[in-house]
């Protein structure tokens, strides 16, 4: 690797990036090839930054903002029209080819051994014949997630959809009309594209949209400048925001703080810029309270009966050496599971994963126990 | 300040005592007399543990820790009668005499001004001429209260409750009986006493007692060894962890986040070991849900309306120093807060305080401006 064209690509020095190299920049040298990831965001390189021993870069993909009050963000934000895609509710891969191979990074700037199979399969290969440098900005959606598990899309297994492209060695992204046009033409499904609306109109025609998606379990949208000069932004259905915190509290040892009071704080500003009556706030509040209660009563009542608090994914694989990666690849990323024996089925294989969900079964046993918290 | 005598009495060694005064230890020089406080708890000794520059030791009122489960959590912590007192919500303070001057310093360790006057007022000067070394821990509590103002008690301003007692240079308090025998004979008013259960039949006892506390908006019970040989254990009612969250996000930036999901837990254990039907879950999460979305509503909405986030509390002094003092105080303590020219009311003054509720005042702002979160 030269490190001083790295650097340069990166942008910036080549001390610069040795300093890094001891403090945010891990190596991981599996699965091949090996890669430097970037653990953090710095000196305006992305988190999940990547670049391969051959010295190629792939940026990681730029974390897109919330407002809370929509129609002041929206005014305040954008030009003229705004460009209003679905936000899908999976986990973030960039798709993409090195010596030959097709592989998918996650977020974090792991190659991920199932979403790679799952990528090799729903992603065209010649696409990466014709475009060596292209690299596929998309969400992974579906039931056999083992993410993020939701049975909301049109599919039975995992499903990819496009919403973004960018190259290697490249900070800047192809923008919405691009990549639904690439999307067309390579034949690979992208997220719902929902229109384009005047500034002026946009928050009220999004609220309805939201509200739409909402009812169907659905996450929310992503505003993009057409013109993909401004960077896009995201707002979410309250039916999305309780539904975290229902996560959240049914695993309530094992979740981020933090988690809870951003989601609780989105459902006072939607209530105020909804402009909402007494009897609808009142049922907002029951929703908020019913995602955190209940969950929980659920675990702690689980845990009572004396069952284990897990969570039971599962995933879908043509290689049995897929599953035995990804079992791996959870290890490392610091989830512990339980992998069942593969099931044979169709031309592949189901496989049943039980992930641990260590400190909050303890947690609740110590405390029905009679420990105090 | 002889150092190896303080320290023996701390129960610490002399160069370890040296070391801490690096970390831990802070010096107050103001209100007189000079003291040493601890910051943090070390070394066994309890956060607001004072030193007097004579040598004297306060030591800080123990924290006492709080089941989620309380059958099983009193069978496993009581050896078989279970004492139990009404928990106050206000202050916590310990007065005693020091130089012949009767102070009364807070949890963290600081003289607090208005706690002090109060304390002159409240307790009997010839209680510490007979006995000088008593340490008496009490609740302030009332609407005057300026930290924490509640008109759920039987006071128009605010008044004084012993909860324990302890001794200077001591760590071992007096305990239930004792404190409540030398309260009638000082004739102060102590912490309401609800009984004594065996530990069988307590946990439903309490049960009811902390319903009936809740109706009356009243935080909930301390339960004690009747024998003073095991630490007291906490358990509040729903309406109090409520009452906590409403406040937390009326302030939702100001508050610390792990506040929240603590309130919320306990809801969530009261309602599995109170085993509560369908209907009940639902009133609970409701009410849980309306303490969260309601208050930051209304917090918005005024800011909306150009109002600054603020909270205004009102303290009766009898001297103007006091008041100029415990503004220097609050602003010691990290309170910004404006001050109000003090109205003569009876043979004193009232002060309105207005204290700035800052980041969350801003930050609403500029959500409101259409910045993101």
């Amino acid at each position: 690797m030269n490190l001083a064209n790295v650097a340069q690509r990166l942008g910036i020095t080549e001390s610069r990036l040795q300093g890094l190299q001891e403090t945010v920049i891990r190596e991981s040298a599996w699965p091949e090839p090996r890669l430097l990831r970037f653990e953090k965001e710095t000196s305006g390189i992305e988190v999940g930054t990547v670049v391969f021993e051959n010295g190629e870069i792939v940026f990681g993909y730029p974390k897109i903002r919330r407002p809370l009050m929509l129609a002041a963000a929206i005014k305040r934000h954008f030009s003229e029209i705004v460009a209003v895609e679905e936000k899908m509710n999976g986990h973030n891969v960039r798709v993409l080819s090195i010596n030959g191979e097709m592989v998918a990074l996650t977020r974090g700037g792991f190659i991920c051994p199932y979403s790679t199979e799952v990528a090799r399969r729903m992603v065209p290969e010649d696409i990466f014949e014709k475009h060596p440098s292209l690299v596929l900005c998309g969400e992974m959606v579906g039931p056999e997630n083992p993410y993020v598990a939701k049975d909301i899309y049109p599919t039975d297994s995992i499903d990819f959809y496009l919403f973004d492209i960018t190259e290697k060695n490249c900070k800047s992204t192809f923008g919405v009309h691009r990549t639904h046009e690439m999307a067309e033409e390579f034949g690979l499904k992208a997220t719902a594209f929902f229109g384009e609306f005047h500034k002026e109109s946009a928050a009220q025609r999004i609220k309805q949209i939201v509200i739409k998606l909402g009812r169907q379990g659905r996450e929310g949208v992503v505003m993009k400048d057409p013109d993909n000069k401004l960077a896009p932004l995201k707002y979410t259905s309250s039916k999305t925001n309780c539904s975290d915190l229902s996560v959240a509290f049914r695993y309530y040892n094992d979740y981020a703080l933090d988690f809870f009071v951003s989601r609780a704080v989105r459902e006072g500003f939607q209530s105020v810029e909804w402009n909402e009556s007494a009897e609808e706030r009142k049922a907002r509040a029951l929703s908020l309270g019913e995602s955190i209660l209940m969950p929980m009563v659920d675990t702690i009542e689980r845990k009572l009966q004396g069952e284990n608090i897990v969570q039971v994914v599962q995933i879908r694989v043509k290689s049995l050496q897929t599953a035995r990666d990804f079992e791996y690849h959870l290890r490392r990323s610091g989830i512990r599971a339980i992998f069942e024996s593969p099931q044979p089925d169709d031309d592949g294989y189901l496989v049943r994963i039980t992930k641990l969900i260590m400190s909050t079964n303890d947690k609740t046993q110590a405390l029905l126990d009679g420990e105090m918290w």
